[in-house]
C-alpha cells in the first residue's frame, strides 16, 4: 500500500489532539482525548497511541499507510533525538524518549518540536499564502508558548529553546509562576490565571452566571463557557477575561519593539474560544505601548486554523516542508 | 591619494565620538564632543561635522583619504535614504536626512544605522574571533538599545527598527517612560533614572559621598562618579546601581527565555564604567529568571570594545563586511 498520509499530533497541558493529513496537507479527520498529565510520562504515552489507534480506527486507514507522524511537545524538546528534555505543565516529564518510543510501537517514522514553533509552522506553511518573512505566532492555553518565523524559516535558537514568551517577566514582583519566577506573561494571562482570578472574585462575593452555568464549586469551567458567560453580561468574566488581555497586549508590545516582526498571530485555546471578545483590547493596547514606527503596517490577527495549527504544523514537520 | 581609511560615528543623547579606522579596522585615533542635543538638529549636524573635522586634524589625515564613513543614530533610520525616522533621546529629530547632509559636505559615502545594530554589528565582526551564530547586544546609556546577530547576520525586523529593548515593560504600572509608557525597563536602568533615584534618596536625606565628589546639587554627574562612589563603600550608590542591575537581569532573563542566544554582550557608557559592580548581579538575576535548558552554555559578558562599540560598528558598516 502507498504512504500517502501524515498524522500530527498536538501533545497539551490538557489534551491530546490527533489529526490525518492527506499529502496536500489537508485534515481529513481528527481524534481526541484527555491528556491525564498527572498519571505521569509512562500513560500519557498510551494515550497518545490510543489517540492515534482511534483516529486510524475512525477514518479506516490503515498505518501503513502513513508515511510520518509529527508531534508538538509543550516544552523543550531535543528533535534529533526526539528526547522530550521537560515540560513545565506535563508533570515527571523529564528527558522522556518520545519520538523513539512511538516509533517503536507505530513503525512510522516521528518527528517531534516544542508546540509553539510547531503552531507557527503550521500557520506560516498552510494559513499565510504571502509566506510572511516575519512572524511571530503566541499561543495562549494552560501555558503561553510562542513560535518565530525569522527570514522565512523556523527560528528556535541556540539550545533550540527559543519562544518561551510565557515566561517573560512583564510585572516584577507579580503573581507567583509555575516556572518559580513572579510576574510572568504565563501568571497573568493563561487559561490557569484567568481561572483562578475568577474564582477569587466569585469567592470574595461577586456574583457570576458562571456559577449557574457549571456549578457553584465552578469545577469543569472551560474557555467556552467563559464565552458564553460574556455573551451573557457577565462583568466578573469581563473583568477578568480583559484583564488578560492587557496582559497579552503588553507582551504582544514587547515582541513588537524588540523584533518588530511583520505580523503576529495568535492561537490556542483561549484565544480560539474568546478571539472576537479578546482581539480588540490586545490589539490596542499593543498598539500603544509600540515605538512609534515599530507596528507600522503590523498586523495582529487570531489564526483561522484555530484549535488545528498544532495538529497542522505537526503535519508540516512530518513532511518536512 | 589612496582612499585606504573608514570613519565611525557614534551620535549618542549625551556625546558625538568619531574614530578612525584603517582597512583592518583598528582604530587608530578618536575625537569626542558634546552633543548639545537640545540646539537641535541641525546644530547637532554641525557638531558631528566639527567633531569629524576634529579627527582629521589630530590624526594629520586628509578627508581624502576616507573611503567611506559609518554613522551609528540612536533612534529608528532609514539606512537606504539616510534618514533617520525618529531618536527620542534626540530632541526633534523627525525625518532628518542626516546621511546626505553630511554627503553633502564631506564628499565620502555616509551610511546609517541604528546605534544598537551598529554596536552589535562591531561585536560581532571585531571582537569575537567565534562568530556566535545567534548573538544580542544590549547597550545601556542615556537609552537602552539592542542589536541582535541572528543566523550570523544582523537582524534588523520589517520596519528596521527591531531592537528596542529598552522600552519592553517588565513593571507594568511602573515609573513612566520618555516614550510614554510605564514600567520600561529605560525607566528603570538607564543613566537618567540611575540619577534621579540617587538624587530623590539624597533629596530624602539619606547620605552619600556624591555631594563630596560632585558637589550638594549633584549637577554633572557622571558614570564614572558612581564607580568613585561604590568603591568608597556609597550605600546609596550601591543601592540604587544593585537595583538598575537587577531590572537589566530581569531583561536579559526575558530575552534569553525568548529568543535563546548564545551569547549575551552588555555595554553602553553604564555598563563601561561600572561593568565589574553590575555584571554579577546582572548574571545572577538573568540565570534565575531563565527557563531550565535556555541558558544552558550561554555566555553574559561585558564588551572588551567598550566605549568604542560604537565607532567600530559603524566603522565595519561603513566598510561593508
Amino acid at each position: 500500500m502507498k504512504r500517502d498520509c501524515y498524522i500530527g499530533v498536538d501533545l497539551g497541558g490538557t489534551k491530546i489532539l490527533a489529526g490525518l493529513f492527506n499529502q496536500g496537507l489537508s485534515c481529513i479527520g481528527r481524534a481526541k482525548m484527555k491528556t491525564k498529565a498527572y498519571r505521569g510520562p509512562k500513560a500519557v504515552i498510551e494515550r497518545i497511541l490510543a489517540c492515534v489507534g482511534v483516529l486510524m480506527q475512525e477514518q479506516e486507514t490503515p498505518i501503513s499507510r502513513i508515511k510520518a507522524i509529527g508531534l508538538g511537545a509543550p516544552g523543550a524538546v531535543d528533535p534529533e533525538s526526539g528526547t522530550v528534555l521537560f515540560a513545565p505543565n506535563l508533570p515527571d516529564w523529564k528527558k522522556i524518549s518520545l519520538g523513539p518510543a512511538l516509533e517503536d510501537k507505530l513503525q512510522v517514522p516521528v518527528r517531534i518540536e516544542n508546540d509553539g514553533h510547531i503552531c507557527v509552522l503550521g500557520v506560516h506553511r498552510v494559513e499565510f499564502a504571502s509566506r510572511p518573512r516575519f512572524l511571530i505566532g503566541i499561543f495562549i492555553g494552560t501555558g503561553i508558548g510562542a513560535g518565530m518565523i525569522i527570514d522565512g524559516k523556523l527560528y528556535t535558537g541556540f539550545n533550540r529553546t527559543a519562544g518561551e514568551v510565557g515566561h517573560m517577566v512583564v510585572q516584577e514582583g507579580g503573581p507567583k509562576c509555575s516556572c518559580g519566577n513572579r510576574g510572568c506573561l504565563e501568571a497573568l494571562a493563561a487559561r490557569p490565571a484567568i481561572y483562578r482570578k475568577i474564582k477569587a472574585m466569585i469567592e470574595n462575593g461577586d456574583k457570576s452566571v458562571l456559577t449557574e452555568i457549571v456549578g457553584e464549586d465552578l469545577e469543569g469551567l472551560r474557555s467556552g463557557d467563559l464565552r458564553k458567560a460574556m455573551k451573557r453580561g457577565d462583568k466578573v468574566t469581563r473583568t477578568v477575561v480583559e484583564d488578560a488581555a492587557y496582559h497579552i497586549g503588553i507582551g504582544v508590545a514587547n515582541l513588537m519593539n524588540l523584533l518588530n516582526p511583520e505580523r503576529i498571530v495568535l492561537g490556542g485555546g483561549v484565544i480560539d474560544a474568546l478571539k472576537d471578545l479578546m482581539l480588540p483590547t490586545i490589539s490596542e493596547t499593543a498598539h500603544l505601548h509600540a515605538l512609534a514606527g515599530t507596528d507600522k503596517g503590523v498586523q495582529i490577527t487570531a489564526t483561522k486554523l484555530g484549535d488545528d495549527a498544532g495538529i497542522t504544523g505537526a503535519a508540516v514537520l512530518a513532511s518536512g516542508r
